[in-house]
């Protein structure tokens, strides 16, 4: 299977690599990291990661992932970005996102009448795409699937090994990624999170949007 | 809280970058990337990394990161990067690594008499560095902070959080990365994981040792 990323600037880097990690150790896949140009691009927090190729030049994939970040609502706004998403989404078998990826998708039409997730700060958009919001890790609805905010993009890439290449196979990955996660707190949902820290990330939110 | 997080060829992307996206979310912290040579990295399966500054320039940090992956074995025979790694021990308050990352620090005889962790795969090498190894998602010993394979840095990030700058910051972080785990198998370790799977990940890890 071959797998196109999609890197922009402010993206959430572990968004994109999360899921390479995973990818990458599926014998016979092949993952191929792409921007509006080739070359740097800044991540959240200003780490560069390299686009090894520009989108003009990619014109299939199996799969086409889009990351999410502070970044995303430029991208969503990106006639040139749209154009190519929906062109490769014609013929991949997968079209995916993780996190606010999800805004992309829904700007390229792509998630019109489809169950999706997103970060938990933003599912309450996905309906102006057309989209049904659903909880969960990851989502999958037809060849859409999407994942949660930044981190269930590895769930997301293990479910995904398994759809196609088998639950051994992605067993072996998730224990060669040695993925047994123990964070020291719970606090990873809005659910589970003391209520001042979901209001605290909620501000930092807001005031990152406006600023 | 200033970090340097060391890249090299072959690493593991992930291993950097789940404590690269915890640490640039707590409000002060500032990550460096830094390498052999400022520029470009090659991290296994291919992806581009970009390393800001060389590790010459690198005279001071609050704590450094050591990630892993095949390229570790490269780095715990380069004696550029073992020296920068005493000199720079020399006065962080905590020196980390992640997975195999194990390797280069114990080659630089900074575990020598600690309690330390590594990727499943070689826990049984710590000894020859003078460790001693322990499960766990991270194991913290004085300032040595070690982590068990790949995905575990983001658990010890947070738990490095937590102790840093206290638990509301570390919890407002794991909800930012929405880290509410839920893989699709529960094989992330070698005595959840199924034998076989176990043993088909033994053999590739021996495979491509010697390959």
């Amino acid at each position: 299977m071959k797998i196109s990323i999609l890197l922009f600037e402010k993206m959430a880097a572990q968004d994109a690599v999360g899921p390479y990690e995973v990818f990458r150790c599926v014998p016979g896949w092949e993952v191929e990291l792409v921007g509006k140009r080739a070359g740097e691009v800044r991540a959240e927090g200003g780490l560069g990661l390299v686009a090894d190729r520009a989108l003009e030049g990619v014109t299939e994939a199996d799969a086409v992932l889009v990351p999410g970040g502070r970044g995303s609502e430029a991208m969503a706004a990106d006639a040139e970005v749209l154009d190519w998403l929906r062109r490769i989404d014609g013929q991949t078998r997968w079209t995916i996102s993780v996190c606010t990826g999800s805004e992309i998708l829904g700007a390229a039409g792509l998630l019109e009448g489809r169950r999706a997730t997103s970060n938990w700060l933003f599912l309450d958009r996905l309906p102006d795409y057309g989209a049904e919001p659903v909880g969960g890790r990851w989502v999958e609805d037809g060849k859409t699937l999407t994942a949660a905010g930044v981190t269930a993009g590895i769930d997301m890439a293990l479910h995904l090994v398994g759809r196609e290449a088998g639950p051994e196979v992605a067993q072996a990955v998730q224990l060669g990624i040695e993925y047994d996660p123990d964070p020291p707190f719970d606090s990873g949902s809005p659910e589970k999170a003391p209520a001042a820290v979901v209001e605290l990330v909620r501000s930092a939110s807001r005031a990152a949007s406006a600023g």
